[in-house]
Protein backbone atom coordinates (compact mmCIF):
# COMPACT_ATOMS: atom_id res chain seq x y z
CA UNK A 1 0.00 0.00 0.00
CA UNK A 2 1.55 2.86 -1.00
CA UNK A 3 1.92 6.01 1.52
CA UNK A 4 1.58 9.43 1.01
CA UNK A 5 4.47 11.98 0.59
CA UNK A 6 4.55 15.02 2.12
CA UNK A 7 5.77 17.84 0.00
CA UNK A 8 6.45 21.14 1.59
CA UNK A 9 7.54 24.60 -0.38
CA UNK A 10 9.37 27.35 1.86
CA UNK A 11 8.25 30.57 0.29
CA UNK A 12 11.45 32.06 2.40
CA UNK A 13 12.89 36.01 2.32
CA UNK A 14 16.61 35.31 1.88
CA UNK A 15 18.54 38.79 2.34
CA UNK A 16 20.97 39.52 -0.05
CA UNK A 17 24.70 38.77 0.18
CA UNK A 18 24.24 37.41 3.71
CA UNK A 19 25.96 34.33 3.78
CA UNK A 20 25.94 33.48 7.15
CA UNK A 21 22.54 34.28 8.15
CA UNK A 22 20.61 32.54 4.92
CA UNK A 23 22.45 29.49 6.06
CA UNK A 24 20.97 29.42 9.48
CA UNK A 25 17.86 29.99 7.44
CA UNK A 26 17.71 27.42 5.72
CA UNK A 27 18.90 24.88 8.30
CA UNK A 28 16.08 25.88 10.33
CA UNK A 29 13.78 25.69 7.81
CA UNK A 30 14.82 22.09 7.01
CA UNK A 31 14.88 21.03 10.32
CA UNK A 32 11.43 22.32 11.66
CA UNK A 33 9.99 21.07 8.63
CA UNK A 34 11.58 17.28 8.93
CA UNK A 35 10.33 17.57 12.89
CA UNK A 36 7.24 18.51 11.15
CA UNK A 37 6.94 15.31 8.98
CA UNK A 38 8.32 16.13 5.79
CA UNK A 39 9.30 14.05 2.94
CA UNK A 40 10.42 16.99 0.57
CA UNK A 41 11.03 20.37 1.18
CA UNK A 42 11.66 22.26 -1.54
CA UNK A 43 13.58 26.40 -1.02
CA UNK A 44 13.76 29.20 -3.34
CA UNK A 45 16.07 29.41 -5.98
CA UNK A 46 19.63 31.08 -4.70
CA UNK A 47 18.55 30.84 -1.02
CA UNK A 48 21.87 30.83 0.53
CA UNK A 49 22.64 33.95 -1.39
CA UNK A 50 19.79 36.42 -2.31
CA UNK A 51 18.90 37.53 -5.91
CA UNK A 52 19.56 40.69 -6.64
CA UNK A 53 23.44 40.71 -7.16
CA UNK A 54 25.04 44.27 -7.47
CA UNK A 55 27.81 42.43 -9.61
CA UNK A 56 29.18 39.43 -10.35
CA UNK A 57 31.65 40.01 -7.20
CA UNK A 58 29.31 40.03 -4.66
CA UNK A 59 27.58 36.99 -5.90
CA UNK A 60 31.23 35.32 -5.61
CA UNK A 61 31.62 36.58 -2.11
CA UNK A 62 28.79 34.13 -1.19
CA UNK A 63 29.01 31.88 -3.56
CA UNK A 64 29.38 27.97 -2.56
CA UNK A 65 31.57 25.19 -3.99
CA UNK A 66 29.71 21.77 -3.65
CA UNK A 67 32.07 20.44 -0.93
CA UNK A 68 31.46 23.42 1.37
CA UNK A 69 30.47 21.73 4.59
CA UNK A 70 27.08 23.51 5.00
CA UNK A 71 25.55 20.39 2.64
CA UNK A 72 27.27 18.38 5.70
CA UNK A 73 25.49 20.09 7.95
CA UNK A 74 22.08 20.06 5.79
CA UNK A 75 22.70 16.40 5.47
CA UNK A 76 23.22 15.96 9.39
CA UNK A 77 20.03 17.24 9.68
CA UNK A 78 18.46 14.34 7.55
CA UNK A 79 20.19 12.18 9.47
CA UNK A 80 17.49 9.24 10.72
CA UNK A 81 14.97 10.06 8.04
CA UNK A 82 14.88 9.37 4.10
CA UNK A 83 13.93 13.43 3.72
CA UNK A 84 15.05 14.98 0.40
CA UNK A 85 16.02 18.79 0.75
CA UNK A 86 16.37 20.84 -2.74
CA UNK A 87 17.40 24.45 -2.77
CA UNK A 88 18.82 26.45 -4.68
CA UNK A 89 22.58 28.17 -4.20
CA UNK A 90 25.14 30.59 -6.08
CA UNK A 91 27.51 27.87 -7.06
CA UNK A 92 31.45 28.43 -7.28
CA UNK A 93 32.61 26.00 -9.48
CA UNK A 94 36.16 24.63 -9.62
CA UNK A 95 37.24 27.01 -12.19
CA UNK A 96 36.32 31.10 -12.32
CA UNK A 97 32.51 30.28 -12.99
CA UNK A 98 29.25 30.80 -11.22
CA UNK A 99 26.55 28.85 -11.79
CA UNK A 100 22.71 29.70 -10.14
CA UNK A 101 22.50 25.59 -8.72
CA UNK A 102 20.03 23.75 -6.86
CA UNK A 103 21.38 21.28 -4.86
CA UNK A 104 19.43 17.71 -3.85
CA UNK A 105 20.47 16.39 -0.32
CA UNK A 106 19.60 13.90 1.57
CA UNK A 107 21.23 11.94 4.73
CA UNK A 108 23.75 10.69 2.55
CA UNK A 109 24.74 14.18 1.62
CA UNK A 110 24.97 16.03 -1.70
CA UNK A 111 23.25 13.45 -4.28
CA UNK A 112 22.47 16.06 -6.97
CA UNK A 113 23.36 19.55 -8.28
CA UNK A 114 21.75 20.94 -11.30
CA UNK A 115 23.16 24.40 -12.95
CA UNK A 116 20.37 26.09 -13.81
CA UNK A 117 20.57 25.74 -17.71
CA UNK A 118 18.03 28.91 -19.26
CA UNK A 119 19.26 32.18 -17.20
CA UNK A 120 16.96 34.98 -16.48
CA UNK A 121 17.72 38.64 -17.78
CA UNK A 122 20.87 40.09 -15.96
CA UNK A 123 21.52 36.74 -14.04
CA UNK A 124 23.20 36.35 -17.82
CA UNK A 125 25.74 39.26 -16.33
CA UNK A 126 26.67 37.04 -13.14
CA UNK A 127 26.39 33.10 -14.14
CA UNK A 128 27.35 30.91 -16.25
CA UNK A 129 24.64 28.94 -17.89
CA UNK A 130 24.51 25.28 -17.22
CA UNK A 131 24.63 22.74 -19.66
CA UNK A 132 23.60 19.20 -18.83
CA UNK A 133 20.03 18.18 -18.59
CA UNK A 134 18.24 18.40 -15.76
CA UNK A 135 18.25 15.42 -13.33
CA UNK A 136 15.90 12.59 -11.90
CA UNK A 137 16.92 12.16 -8.59
CA UNK A 138 15.46 8.52 -7.25
CA UNK A 139 14.88 8.63 -3.61
CA UNK A 140 13.00 7.03 -0.73
CA UNK A 141 9.91 8.72 -1.88
CA UNK A 142 9.97 8.63 -5.60
CA UNK A 143 11.47 10.31 -8.71
CA UNK A 144 11.93 13.63 -8.14
CA UNK A 145 13.16 15.93 -11.40
CA UNK A 146 14.62 19.65 -10.85
CA UNK A 147 14.96 22.37 -12.19
CA UNK A 148 15.42 26.59 -11.61
CA UNK A 149 12.44 29.19 -12.15
CA UNK A 150 12.61 30.03 -16.23
CA UNK A 151 13.50 27.02 -16.85
CA UNK A 152 9.83 25.58 -16.44
CA UNK A 153 8.63 27.75 -19.30
CA UNK A 154 10.50 25.71 -21.86
CA UNK A 155 8.18 22.75 -22.38
CA UNK A 156 10.67 20.78 -23.20
CA UNK A 157 12.31 20.69 -19.62
CA UNK A 158 9.18 18.93 -17.93
CA UNK A 159 8.98 16.55 -20.42
CA UNK A 160 12.90 15.93 -20.61
CA UNK A 161 12.07 15.02 -17.09
CA UNK A 162 9.06 13.29 -17.60
CA UNK A 163 10.43 10.81 -20.05
CA UNK A 164 13.28 10.13 -17.53
CA UNK A 165 10.36 9.09 -14.95
CA UNK A 166 9.85 12.24 -12.74
CA UNK A 167 6.71 11.73 -10.17
CA UNK A 168 7.30 15.28 -9.05
CA UNK A 169 9.19 18.04 -10.33
CA UNK A 170 10.74 20.44 -7.78
CA UNK A 171 11.32 23.77 -9.01
CA UNK A 172 13.46 26.40 -6.69
CA UNK A 173 12.21 30.10 -8.08
CA UNK A 174 12.42 33.51 -7.58
CA UNK A 175 9.34 35.09 -9.70
CA UNK A 176 9.85 38.51 -10.24
CA UNK A 177 6.43 40.47 -10.02
CA UNK A 178 4.38 40.79 -12.91
CA UNK A 179 1.34 42.70 -13.35
CA UNK A 180 -1.47 40.43 -14.89
CA UNK A 181 -4.71 40.71 -15.88
CA UNK A 182 -7.71 40.90 -13.27
CA UNK A 183 -9.11 37.32 -12.41
CA UNK A 184 -5.42 35.61 -14.21
CA UNK A 185 -2.84 34.29 -11.92
CA UNK A 186 0.79 34.60 -12.19
CA UNK A 187 1.60 33.21 -15.56
CA UNK A 188 4.16 30.88 -14.22
CA UNK A 189 1.64 29.53 -11.76
CA UNK A 190 0.13 28.71 -15.38
CA UNK A 191 3.17 27.38 -17.21
CA UNK A 192 3.25 24.95 -13.99
CA UNK A 193 -0.28 23.48 -14.56
CA UNK A 194 -0.22 23.32 -18.22
CA UNK A 195 3.25 21.22 -17.66
CA UNK A 196 1.93 18.76 -14.57
CA UNK A 197 -1.25 18.40 -17.08
CA UNK A 198 0.78 17.56 -20.32
CA UNK A 199 3.09 15.65 -18.46
CA UNK A 200 0.78 13.61 -15.64
CA UNK A 201 3.60 14.81 -13.02
CA UNK A 202 3.55 16.77 -9.84
CA UNK A 203 4.80 19.70 -9.37
CA UNK A 204 6.20 21.74 -6.51
CA UNK A 205 7.29 25.05 -7.40
CA UNK A 206 8.68 27.43 -4.41
CA UNK A 207 9.14 30.53 -4.42
CA UNK A 208 10.34 33.32 -2.37
CA UNK A 209 9.13 36.29 -0.29
CA UNK A 210 10.08 39.74 0.41
CA UNK A 211 11.55 43.17 -1.16
CA UNK A 212 15.06 42.55 -2.34
CA UNK A 213 16.64 45.96 -3.75
CA UNK A 214 13.42 47.32 -4.73
CA UNK A 215 12.46 43.88 -6.79
CA UNK A 216 8.83 42.34 -5.33
CA UNK A 217 8.18 38.51 -5.88
CA UNK A 218 5.09 36.96 -6.93
CA UNK A 219 5.21 35.05 -4.43
CA UNK A 220 3.27 32.21 -6.22
CA UNK A 221 4.66 29.55 -4.51
CA UNK A 222 2.38 26.27 -5.67
CA UNK A 223 2.41 22.58 -5.37
CA UNK A 224 0.50 21.19 -8.41
CA UNK A 225 -1.37 17.76 -9.18
CA UNK A 226 -0.49 15.37 -11.67
CA UNK A 227 -3.82 17.02 -13.34
CA UNK A 228 -2.42 20.44 -13.20
CA UNK A 229 -4.86 21.20 -10.07
CA UNK A 230 -3.20 23.37 -7.48
CA UNK A 231 -3.10 21.61 -4.01
CA UNK A 232 -1.53 24.44 -2.04
CA UNK A 233 -0.13 27.73 -2.27
CA UNK A 234 1.25 30.39 -0.26
CA UNK A 235 1.19 34.17 0.21
CA UNK A 236 4.12 36.10 1.79
CA UNK A 237 6.65 34.18 4.24
CA UNK A 238 4.52 31.25 4.29
CA UNK A 239 4.82 27.72 3.66
CA UNK A 240 2.75 24.94 0.99
CA UNK A 241 2.03 21.87 2.09
CA UNK A 242 0.73 19.01 0.15
CA UNK A 243 0.46 15.09 1.07
CA UNK A 244 0.64 13.83 -2.04
CA UNK A 245 0.95 9.72 -3.74
CA UNK A 246 3.59 10.27 -6.22
CA UNK A 247 3.12 6.73 -7.37
CA UNK A 248 0.02 8.27 -9.35
CA UNK A 249 2.29 10.22 -11.84
CA UNK A 250 3.61 6.66 -13.46
CA UNK A 251 0.15 6.18 -14.49
CA UNK A 252 0.19 8.24 -17.98
CA UNK A 253 -3.31 6.59 -19.13
CA UNK A 254 -6.17 9.48 -19.25
CA UNK A 255 -8.24 7.36 -21.46
CA UNK A 256 -9.33 3.90 -22.76
CA UNK A 257 -7.29 4.83 -25.84
CA UNK A 258 -4.52 7.83 -24.45
CA UNK A 259 -1.54 7.49 -22.50
CA UNK A 260 0.36 10.75 -22.28
CA UNK A 261 3.82 10.10 -22.96
CA UNK A 262 2.96 7.10 -25.48
CA UNK A 263 0.22 9.42 -27.52
CA UNK A 264 3.55 11.82 -28.61
CA UNK A 265 4.42 11.37 -32.63
CA UNK A 266 8.25 11.89 -31.86
CA UNK A 267 7.96 10.84 -36.03
CA UNK A 268 5.93 13.86 -36.67
CA UNK A 269 7.60 16.27 -34.73
CA UNK A 270 10.52 18.01 -36.42
CA UNK A 271 13.36 18.16 -35.65
CA UNK A 272 13.88 22.11 -34.61
CA UNK A 273 10.90 21.46 -32.14
CA UNK A 274 13.42 19.81 -29.74
CA UNK A 275 16.60 19.76 -31.01
CA UNK B 1 1.44 50.89 -39.75
CA UNK B 2 0.52 47.53 -39.31
CA UNK B 3 -3.09 47.12 -39.31
CA UNK B 4 -5.50 44.92 -37.05
CA UNK B 5 -6.36 40.95 -37.75
CA UNK B 6 -10.11 40.46 -37.28
CA UNK B 7 -9.85 36.70 -35.58
CA UNK B 8 -13.47 35.17 -35.24
CA UNK B 9 -14.43 31.54 -33.74
CA UNK B 10 -17.75 30.71 -34.48
CA UNK B 11 -18.64 27.84 -31.19
CA UNK B 12 -20.53 26.35 -33.44
CA UNK B 13 -23.30 23.40 -32.55
CA UNK B 14 -23.15 20.81 -35.71
CA UNK B 15 -25.62 17.94 -36.37
CA UNK B 16 -24.20 14.46 -35.92
CA UNK B 17 -24.28 13.26 -39.44
CA UNK B 18 -25.99 15.92 -41.21
CA UNK B 19 -23.73 16.62 -43.40
CA UNK B 20 -25.86 18.85 -46.04
CA UNK B 21 -27.78 20.82 -43.00
CA UNK B 22 -23.98 21.08 -41.79
CA UNK B 23 -22.37 22.37 -44.69
CA UNK B 24 -25.17 25.02 -44.78
CA UNK B 25 -24.38 26.26 -41.46
CA UNK B 26 -20.72 26.27 -42.32
CA UNK B 27 -21.14 28.26 -45.71
CA UNK B 28 -23.86 30.86 -43.62
CA UNK B 29 -21.58 31.31 -40.66
CA UNK B 30 -18.60 32.05 -42.66
CA UNK B 31 -20.43 34.60 -45.06
CA UNK B 32 -21.63 36.24 -42.45
CA UNK B 33 -18.44 36.84 -40.17
CA UNK B 34 -16.30 37.91 -43.58
CA UNK B 35 -19.55 40.52 -44.02
CA UNK B 36 -19.08 41.41 -41.14
CA UNK B 37 -15.06 42.13 -41.64
CA UNK B 38 -14.03 38.77 -40.43
CA UNK B 39 -10.17 38.14 -41.61
CA UNK B 40 -9.62 34.88 -39.92
CA UNK B 41 -12.38 32.46 -39.11
CA UNK B 42 -12.27 29.57 -37.10
CA UNK B 43 -14.61 26.94 -36.55
CA UNK B 44 -14.95 23.89 -34.61
CA UNK B 45 -13.22 20.34 -35.48
CA UNK B 46 -15.74 18.09 -37.50
CA UNK B 47 -17.72 20.84 -38.05
CA UNK B 48 -19.35 19.39 -41.64
CA UNK B 49 -20.27 16.13 -39.49
CA UNK B 50 -20.31 16.01 -36.39
CA UNK B 51 -18.39 14.47 -33.81
CA UNK B 52 -19.73 11.29 -31.62
CA UNK B 53 -20.15 8.73 -34.34
CA UNK B 54 -21.91 5.35 -34.14
CA UNK B 55 -19.35 3.65 -36.54
CA UNK B 56 -16.90 4.54 -38.70
CA UNK B 57 -19.46 3.77 -41.41
CA UNK B 58 -21.59 6.80 -40.48
CA UNK B 59 -18.60 8.94 -40.49
CA UNK B 60 -17.55 7.74 -44.03
CA UNK B 61 -21.23 8.96 -44.62
CA UNK B 62 -20.19 12.44 -44.00
CA UNK B 63 -16.90 12.68 -45.32
CA UNK B 64 -15.37 14.71 -48.00
CA UNK B 65 -12.84 14.60 -50.15
CA UNK B 66 -9.99 17.38 -50.18
CA UNK B 67 -11.89 17.99 -53.90
CA UNK B 68 -15.18 18.25 -52.60
CA UNK B 69 -17.18 20.62 -54.39
CA UNK B 70 -17.94 22.54 -51.05
CA UNK B 71 -14.58 23.67 -50.84
CA UNK B 72 -15.43 25.56 -53.70
CA UNK B 73 -18.41 26.98 -52.55
CA UNK B 74 -16.51 27.87 -49.22
CA UNK B 75 -13.73 29.53 -51.35
CA UNK B 76 -16.73 31.43 -53.65
CA UNK B 77 -17.32 32.95 -49.88
CA UNK B 78 -14.08 34.48 -49.76
CA UNK B 79 -13.69 36.35 -53.40
CA UNK B 80 -12.78 39.36 -53.34
CA UNK B 81 -11.23 39.44 -49.72
CA UNK B 82 -8.00 38.28 -48.20
CA UNK B 83 -9.96 36.34 -45.40
CA UNK B 84 -8.95 32.87 -44.51
CA UNK B 85 -11.70 30.03 -43.32
CA UNK B 86 -10.20 27.18 -41.19
CA UNK B 87 -12.89 24.62 -39.89
CA UNK B 88 -12.55 20.95 -39.04
CA UNK B 89 -14.51 17.98 -41.38
CA UNK B 90 -14.08 14.28 -41.83
CA UNK B 91 -11.97 13.78 -44.80
CA UNK B 92 -12.02 10.76 -46.93
CA UNK B 93 -8.73 9.89 -48.63
CA UNK B 94 -8.13 8.63 -52.13
CA UNK B 95 -7.99 5.06 -50.24
CA UNK B 96 -10.15 3.97 -47.69
CA UNK B 97 -8.55 5.96 -44.83
CA UNK B 98 -10.70 8.54 -42.65
CA UNK B 99 -8.51 11.08 -41.42
CA UNK B 100 -9.76 13.87 -38.28
CA UNK B 101 -8.98 16.90 -40.70
CA UNK B 102 -8.96 20.85 -40.93
CA UNK B 103 -9.03 22.91 -44.00
CA UNK B 104 -7.48 26.35 -44.49
CA UNK B 105 -9.31 28.07 -47.22
CA UNK B 106 -8.90 31.00 -49.06
CA UNK B 107 -10.74 32.86 -52.26
CA UNK B 108 -8.39 30.91 -54.65
CA UNK B 109 -9.38 27.47 -52.99
CA UNK B 110 -8.08 24.95 -50.16
CA UNK B 111 -4.31 25.55 -49.45
CA UNK B 112 -3.72 23.34 -46.99
CA UNK B 113 -5.35 20.20 -45.36
CA UNK B 114 -3.85 19.09 -42.01
CA UNK B 115 -4.26 16.11 -40.75
CA UNK B 116 -4.90 15.55 -36.90
CA UNK B 117 -2.05 13.86 -35.67
CA UNK B 118 -3.08 12.66 -31.80
CA UNK B 119 -6.49 11.16 -31.45
CA UNK B 120 -8.18 11.32 -28.96
CA UNK B 121 -10.31 8.42 -27.39
CA UNK B 122 -12.70 6.59 -29.84
CA UNK B 123 -11.61 8.74 -32.37
CA UNK B 124 -8.89 6.11 -32.37
CA UNK B 125 -11.57 3.87 -33.65
CA UNK B 126 -12.81 5.41 -36.85
CA UNK B 127 -9.85 7.73 -38.00
CA UNK B 128 -6.55 7.21 -39.27
CA UNK B 129 -3.63 9.56 -37.66
CA UNK B 130 -1.84 11.96 -39.25
CA UNK B 131 1.71 11.66 -40.55
CA UNK B 132 2.47 15.30 -41.18
CA UNK B 133 3.86 18.16 -39.27
CA UNK B 134 1.25 20.77 -38.85
CA UNK B 135 1.21 22.88 -41.30
CA UNK B 136 1.56 26.74 -40.99
CA UNK B 137 -0.05 28.91 -43.81
CA UNK B 138 1.44 32.41 -45.01
CA UNK B 139 -1.94 34.65 -45.36
CA UNK B 140 -2.27 38.06 -46.49
CA UNK B 141 -2.62 38.23 -42.42
CA UNK B 142 0.07 36.71 -41.06
CA UNK B 143 1.57 33.19 -40.72
CA UNK B 144 -1.31 31.06 -39.23
CA UNK B 145 -0.67 26.86 -38.09
CA UNK B 146 -2.89 24.89 -37.97
CA UNK B 147 -3.98 21.99 -35.18
CA UNK B 148 -6.66 20.34 -33.95
CA UNK B 149 -7.67 19.49 -30.20
CA UNK B 150 -6.26 17.18 -28.57
CA UNK B 151 -3.24 17.95 -30.64
CA UNK B 152 -2.44 21.29 -28.54
CA UNK B 153 -1.90 19.03 -25.45
CA UNK B 154 1.37 18.44 -26.57
CA UNK B 155 3.79 21.17 -26.64
CA UNK B 156 5.96 19.95 -29.59
CA UNK B 157 3.09 20.89 -31.28
CA UNK B 158 2.67 24.75 -30.81
CA UNK B 159 6.66 24.44 -30.39
CA UNK B 160 7.04 23.30 -33.63
CA UNK B 161 4.82 25.77 -35.93
CA UNK B 162 6.09 28.69 -33.45
CA UNK B 163 9.46 27.43 -34.51
CA UNK B 164 8.35 27.84 -38.44
CA UNK B 165 7.34 31.16 -37.71
CA UNK B 166 3.54 30.98 -36.90
CA UNK B 167 2.25 33.93 -35.65
CA UNK B 168 -1.44 32.56 -34.85
CA UNK B 169 -2.13 29.23 -33.98
CA UNK B 170 -5.77 28.51 -35.22
CA UNK B 171 -7.17 25.43 -33.34
CA UNK B 172 -10.60 23.88 -34.42
CA UNK B 173 -12.11 21.74 -31.12
CA UNK B 174 -13.94 19.55 -29.58
CA UNK B 175 -13.68 20.23 -25.74
CA UNK B 176 -15.58 17.11 -23.99
CA UNK B 177 -16.61 18.65 -21.19
CA UNK B 178 -14.77 17.86 -17.85
CA UNK B 179 -15.32 19.01 -14.24
CA UNK B 180 -12.76 21.06 -12.74
CA UNK B 181 -12.46 22.52 -9.34
CA UNK B 182 -13.74 25.33 -8.15
CA UNK B 183 -12.38 28.44 -9.44
CA UNK B 184 -10.34 27.01 -11.96
CA UNK B 185 -10.93 27.01 -15.94
CA UNK B 186 -11.18 24.28 -18.59
CA UNK B 187 -7.76 22.86 -18.87
CA UNK B 188 -7.26 23.08 -22.77
CA UNK B 189 -7.73 26.68 -21.96
CA UNK B 190 -4.75 26.79 -19.61
CA UNK B 191 -2.84 24.46 -21.95
CA UNK B 192 -3.61 27.16 -25.14
CA UNK B 193 -2.37 30.19 -22.46
CA UNK B 194 0.57 28.44 -21.42
CA UNK B 195 1.49 27.55 -25.37
CA UNK B 196 1.00 30.85 -25.96
CA UNK B 197 2.83 32.82 -23.34
CA UNK B 198 5.84 29.87 -24.39
CA UNK B 199 5.93 30.83 -27.93
CA UNK B 200 5.04 33.70 -28.24
CA UNK B 201 2.09 33.63 -30.59
CA UNK B 202 -1.95 34.24 -30.53
CA UNK B 203 -3.95 30.91 -30.41
CA UNK B 204 -7.67 30.90 -31.36
CA UNK B 205 -9.18 27.52 -30.08
CA UNK B 206 -12.60 26.99 -31.83
CA UNK B 207 -14.91 24.32 -29.78
CA UNK B 208 -18.10 23.32 -30.27
CA UNK B 209 -21.78 24.34 -28.81
CA UNK B 210 -24.94 21.68 -28.50
CA UNK B 211 -25.19 18.28 -26.69
CA UNK B 212 -24.57 15.52 -29.44
CA UNK B 213 -25.44 12.05 -28.21
CA UNK B 214 -25.21 12.97 -24.47
CA UNK B 215 -21.70 13.91 -25.02
CA UNK B 216 -21.77 18.25 -23.58
CA UNK B 217 -19.06 20.31 -24.47
CA UNK B 218 -16.43 22.65 -22.40
CA UNK B 219 -18.02 25.45 -24.80
CA UNK B 220 -14.63 27.15 -24.29
CA UNK B 221 -13.67 28.56 -27.17
CA UNK B 222 -11.03 31.00 -26.65
CA UNK B 223 -8.88 33.41 -27.82
CA UNK B 224 -5.30 34.17 -26.29
CA UNK B 225 -2.81 36.55 -26.94
CA UNK B 226 0.97 36.40 -27.13
CA UNK B 227 1.11 36.86 -23.66
CA UNK B 228 -1.08 34.21 -22.97
CA UNK B 229 -4.11 36.14 -21.32
CA UNK B 230 -7.66 35.41 -22.59
CA UNK B 231 -8.85 38.47 -25.27
CA UNK B 232 -12.13 37.52 -26.02
CA UNK B 233 -14.43 33.82 -25.13
CA UNK B 234 -17.70 32.44 -26.11
CA UNK B 235 -20.65 30.47 -24.32
CA UNK B 236 -23.16 28.61 -25.82
CA UNK B 237 -23.37 29.54 -29.50
CA UNK B 238 -21.52 32.39 -29.91
CA UNK B 239 -18.07 33.76 -31.24
CA UNK B 240 -15.63 35.32 -29.99
CA UNK B 241 -13.96 37.83 -31.92
CA UNK B 242 -10.55 39.85 -31.64
CA UNK B 243 -8.68 42.53 -33.06
CA UNK B 244 -5.28 41.55 -32.91
CA UNK B 245 -2.01 42.79 -34.26
CA UNK B 246 -0.42 39.63 -35.40
CA UNK B 247 2.97 40.78 -36.53
CA UNK B 248 3.68 41.53 -32.25
CA UNK B 249 3.84 37.49 -32.68
CA UNK B 250 7.14 37.93 -34.02
CA UNK B 251 9.02 39.74 -31.17
CA UNK B 252 10.07 37.17 -28.89
CA UNK B 253 11.78 39.55 -26.98
CA UNK B 254 11.04 39.20 -23.83
CA UNK B 255 13.78 40.74 -21.47
CA UNK B 256 16.96 42.88 -22.48
CA UNK B 257 19.04 39.86 -22.22
CA UNK B 258 15.90 36.95 -23.12
CA UNK B 259 14.02 36.08 -26.40
CA UNK B 260 11.42 33.00 -25.76
CA UNK B 261 13.10 31.18 -28.87
CA UNK B 262 16.51 31.68 -29.39
CA UNK B 263 16.83 31.13 -25.27
CA UNK B 264 15.98 27.46 -26.10
CA UNK B 265 18.94 24.80 -24.98
CA UNK B 266 18.29 22.10 -27.93
CA UNK B 267 22.09 20.88 -27.14
CA UNK B 268 21.00 20.32 -23.51
CA UNK B 269 16.90 18.62 -23.94
CA UNK B 270 17.63 14.94 -24.14
CA UNK B 271 16.65 13.50 -27.88
CA UNK B 272 13.69 11.66 -26.63
CA UNK B 273 12.10 15.47 -25.49
CA UNK B 274 10.84 15.69 -28.99
CA UNK B 275 12.01 13.32 -30.94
Amino acid sequence: MPTATRVVCEQLAPTIADLAGNQRLVLETIARDVADGADIVVLPELATSGYVFESAEEARSVALRRDDPFFARVAELLTGTDAVAIFGFCEQSDGDELYNSAAVVTATGVVEVYRKVHLWDRETLVFTPGSAAPPVVDTAHGRVGVMVCYDLEFPEMPRSVALAGADLIAVPTNWPFTDVPAGERAPEVIHAQSSARANGVFIACCDRAGIERGQHWTEGTVIVDQFGWPIDRASGVARATADVFLHLARDKSISPHNDLLADRRPDVYPKGAAR
